[in-house]
């Protein structure tokens, strides 16, 4: 088992604000991209988390992400906007865009952004919840690099594709974030570092076969030699996978095909271009009604959820966001367990750009 | 096994709308509910076809659906609009939500409709299909009866809960739709006709147990006596039950919440109502760029995920609706297999209903 040792969250947030600078982002930017980084980890949703940091480096250093990129509003009407990132940050033209989604749906309802020529941008759900923290519903998509099987299918060509969705309730907002596959890439690098196997039905080796074998999925996944994640319902249709393979697609229309941007099949196959596309979308529920009867008829629905029969052994029916907002509240003040390899990353980081280390 | 019986399209069809008619629906009410019934039939989804005339026929008799209802368009703005059905047949009050829907879209770019008291509206992807005939992308969702059972839970709370969304592409429209359980209801009911077991991971007895034994589960969702179908990603957490389970809730989100209806827990409860919502989206994809190159890019992501490669023993991936668009040019002018089961059924509902008779 792999070691985890406690860090002071505060320290972490400085620490990554310092490193972001360093690569040229403004200080501002720093603190906003590093908002997003760490409320992974605030949540418990480690592959989000500081762990990324490797790779947000290489890709920073390769050239694949521009720090002093400008976004480009390409199209726009009353209730859309297309944005072309220019390589940014995904982190910073996902605010932008969800932004501008939030300020078209309190001025007429509704606000839809596409994205295109963009990098990784962290949780999902940080730009869902955006919308929500202004009373609204916030939904947001991305596509990501092809690591995702089609059902009956050998070679990744969708990426995790997640699809986030958040909606004010009492005592805590509905948040929902979760990828098409079974479980994201970042899973499969938490697994390794901790000699996991996969569980059965996860994986997809290179000639369709379902696989436990960690390593070998995430070097194929790393060489491009074929298989890769199952769509989530798993390997094959027995359990659905054919329905998350086609919640996949529907993650790719509204991100790069709107977009005119990269289908997953093309992120990241060209060398200094990763070319993911996100979707941003706010629905101003008012529209519907009142807003304080509609936010308590889903607290209601989400309470009876909460309160309805248990299985055999269980105790608990959670909702969703809901595991999430208790572990943030046991860390925001406090530590978050950082796993000793992913330390290790980070102060070789710190030590590359200069930045000074007190974590460990 | 089961015998299915080829009955003539054009009779079937002849026959579904005189059985409507003696209802005291009209002749166009009567062919619009049956074009929808028989497009199931047509896409080979049995569930969703012929075999279901006999719950509308009880539904109909018992009061639940008032072929006389007037719907009611509760409140509107330029891209929204609530509609209370009064208890008006599923397919009727959802063609009068989606042409609304498509009428915003054209005007505004976008338009969402929700409905409330109504009842089962046939298969989800008749309606988004009416959008991407018009050139738009159409999403359509439906509560219905809590025969789903949350993570760790032991009662169905959420309805199965159907996502569709149809977008236009070449050769053929992209046509997702799928309940959010790991099946349908409808499945069940046509297991049982085939004397057949469920498969492993779909269903969960009265004590929160996975279960193979489609007729206890049937009876116990009839007699509402606990259980009921996993999430879409099968029971627990390891195939992404939870993933399937919040996708239920933000179906009921958008159906029951929005529209200040009956969320799936409260749906056919109460004698003589069912209680069914619905949602209904368009949206001009034109608002994000040139919809010609638009649906290009839509059409060659698809054939590029047709043409990927394909798992050991299997020579074919499909993209969603492909499946259902050849069954369809099959039947159209030619026959659709009945179920001897289902067969009798029709007979005896056209006897109570003075209804001719001319299908075996």
């Amino acid at each position: 088992m792999a070691t985890y040792l406690q860090v002071e969250t505060s320290k972490i947030r400085r620490f990554s604000e310092a490193l972001f600078q360093s690569y040229g982002f403004t200080e501002e930017e720093s603190q906003a991209i590093s908002d997003v980084v760490i409320m992974a980890d605030l949540y418990g949703v480690e592959s989000h988390g500081v762990q990324r940091l490797i790779r947000y480096h290489d890709e920073i250093i390769s050239g694949m992400v521009n720090p002093r990129a400008k976004t480009e509003i390409v199209t726009e009407t009353g209730i859309s906007a297309l944005i072309d990132a220019n390589k940014a940050m995904g982190q910073l033209v996902s605010l932008q865009g969800m932004n501008i989604a939030i300020k078209k749906a309190l001025a007429q309802g509704c606000g839809m952004v596409t994205v295109r020529n963009s990098n990784h941008y962290g949780i999902a759900g940080y730009y869902s919840e955006m919308a929500a923290g202004k009373d609204l519903i916030g939904i947001c998509f991305s596509n990501s690099e092809a690591i995702g099987v089609p059902t009956f299918g050998a070679q990744g060509m969708l990426g995790t594709n997640p699809i986030a969705l958040a909606m004010p309730a009492d005592p805590i907002m509905f948040s929902y974030d979760a990828s098409t596959t079974v479980t994201p890439r970042g899973t499969l690098e938490v697994l390794i570092k901790n000699n996991k196997p996969l569980p059965d039905g996860w994986a997809i080796d290179a000639k369709g076969n379902s696989t436990v074998d960690t390593v070998e999925v995430l070097n194929n996944i790393i060489h491009k030699s074929g298989g890769g994640l199952a769509p989530l319902g798993g390997a094959g249709v027995l359990h659905g996978g054919h329905k998350g393979y086609g919640l996949g697609i529907i993650v790719d229309l509204f991100t790069a095909v709107l977009s005119n941007g990269l289908t997953s099949n093309y992120v990241n196959i060209t060398p200094g271009l990763n070319g993911i596309c996100h979707y941003f979308m706010a629905i101003d529920y008012g529209i519907f009604g009142d807003k304080a009867a509609i936010k308590a008829g889903m607290s209601k629905f989400l309470q009876e959820l909460r309160d309805s029969k248990k299985a055999e052994g269980q105790d608990r029916i959670y909702v969703h966001g809901e595991k999430e907002a208790e572990t943030m509240v046991e860390r925001i003040n406090g530590n978050i367990p950082v796993n000793e390899k992913t330390l290790k990353e980070m102060k070789n980081i710190a030590s590359k750009q200069g930045v000074s280390w007190n974590l460990d």
